[in-house]
């Protein structure tokens, strides 16, 4: 599904990865780090692409230049119709062109999303590219669970559904080597009689083999099941997966950071002391920072987005995501699954 | 709008609490027992709706007799259809017949609903009844944060988003005394451009007044806003509101049981109870026993569901919020606020 003009196999993996230097709400500083750390302890090729001059210490990586910026606050689509020479744009331009095997962002996701669509295109057959963001599964022996559409599309129709059923299974068993991904349906009840038309229609069409057959359909699962390793991908409306994610972030923050304000006191010093390197395990898999960021699915090439507040570690960890997922031909085997016949039931 | 042979008044609440002694993952035991309590520490009347006999030790409660039981993984409407001498199904009818001042239920949430909706009836002007849950803002000032619809309607329209706001308001008066409840729409973005047609639509009405002169609507809030007190009622429609609920159950509940299997480690004993102690009021405020449960709102009466695992202290706190509910005139608030006219912009 590769455009004719752009590098395969060898070729390809000694591509560098475009960095967008300008995007994220420590840019450039962290992520140009980030850059840096990326090439010289993972051994990854990185371009950089931003604004020259404004990168600060480069530390000699190679740069695309691109003479703007779209802000975390402005509007998408208007950023990347009106910015055409931003970084944002200039990364997802390096991508389509072979230049560049793999973009990541910690900008403005919806730009990052919206110059990723327009500049690389869509796949043949994806209906709409979808957001999956990887949920963490801490203390169990399972890889997180993959939720998408986290925030893409607001409105779906179930056969877009489907097709973010077989998008997130590529994804798990191209990220976490799951060979035959469980798969479910984010609902308001297990029986395939919950939820609305949407999930009721597409929990029909999944159960008669819609899926394809590189997944495991397992019906409905609800919002307390994430952090649970129940299921490897959930699949929802970005509308729907967008709430439940910002509601789980919000959630955890706040427990942390009342559980932060107790430790904290000067009366239990000792005590937090005794009590922090046993929470620290947790609070590392819990960490955004160390999943690697969201991901595009259903573009022609591999679009990384971190959480706007990366820090350098961040980088490094998205950089790291986007080259292996790149090399490993994602986008090769998402064009495979969208296409390919459903499976019986 | 009450109907004509309800009693009103110092008539109305002389009546009972209506006790759902069936219903609820520890009933009968807990049930009859917080039933008890209220009347021994509350001095609320109470009247027992349950199989004769199976009720275990009632301390000479009044008791309505019911002689089947919805369980609680039964199908809410045929349960309610079929069991007419269910114990849900009766304590709905005594609060229609006049025989009792409010229901409480730990069972089957839908047919909790249901049995409110077909035997109370609709209040006139209500297109659908909506689930209103307290969120609790640990922490600050405010009181918790009133989310409706959090599961009686899976498919909303925007005149029903809107009458969620008035009816929420209400709520959020006549149980926290909040004068003008400031009140949002769940959306995915705080501009209201975001978000899906329903939730944009309900936005115009809003922002036009059509929440009528009880409240202040404030626009667009997201998932990371729970917990934060930011508003006082949160909108949505019954699906996004369940999966928000069930995914701040799911995230704070897996958080909980880490950090307490943290400091229940041989390794830190001691530390762990110079912490605890200041880690109870947290838990106290988090803890949904102590919400005194969801109430329905827009039948024509009052139905207080309770989760289903409540305890003794649960029902106590949910047959008190009923009581007091019931006599602070909500159902006539509820009425006079969907009927209302529209505020000009």
């Amino acid at each position: 599904m590769a455009r004719h003009d752009r590098p395969e196999g060898a070729a390809l993996a000694a591509l560098p990865v475009a960095v967008d230097a300008m995007g994220g709400d420590r840019a450039p500083g962290e992520i140009v780090g980030g850059a840096r750390r990326a090439r010289d302890e993972r051994g990854i090729d990185v371009v950089l692409v931003g604004r020259p001059g404004d990168m600060g210490d480069t530390g000699g990586l190679p740069e695309i230049h691109a003479g703007e910026v779209i802000g975390m606050d402005d509007d998408p689509a208007q950023g990347v119709r009106r910015k055409k020479d931003s970084s944002l744009v200039r990364a997802a331009e390096a991508v389509r062109d072979g230049r560049a095997l793999a973009m990541v962002s910690a900008g403005n996701t919806g730009a990052a999303m919206a110059s990723a669509l327009l500049r690389m295109g869509r796949l043949p057959g994806v209906i709409r590219p979808a957001i999956a963001t990887p949920i963490p599964n801490p203390g169990g022996d399972r890889p997180p669970t993959v939720l998408l559409d986290s925030g893409a599309n607001a409105e779906c129709t179930p056969q877009m559904l489907v097709q973010f059923a077989r998008m997130g299974a590529v994804f798990a068993r191209c990220r976490y080597g799951t060979a035959r991904p469980h798969v479910a349906l984010l609902s308001i009840g297990e029986e395939k009689s919950k939820g609305t038309p949407l999930v009721k229609e597409a929990h029909a069409m999944l159960a008669s083999g819609a899926g394809g057959p590189g997944l495991e359909f397992t019906g409905n699962v609800e919002g307390r099941d994430f952090f649970h390793g129940v299921v490897d991908v959930v699949v929802t409306d970005g509308f729907t997966g967008n709430v439940a994610l910002k509601t789980m972030e919000g959630s955890m923050g706040f427990l942390v950071a009342a559980l932060g304000a107790v430790l904290a006191r000067d009366d239990v010093r000792e005590a937090a002391e005794k009590i922090l390197p046993h929470l620290l395990p947790l609070a590392g898999a819990l960490d955004p920072e160390g999943t690697g960021g969201a991901m595009l699915l259903g573009v022609d090439g591999v679009c990384v987005i971190s959480h706007g507040s990366s820090s350098a570690t961040a980088v490094v960890n998205a950089i790291t995501v986007a080259h292996d997922l790149a090399v490993s031909g994602l986008v090769r085997d998402v064009a495979a699954a969208v296409t390919a016949d459903p499976t019986p039931a």
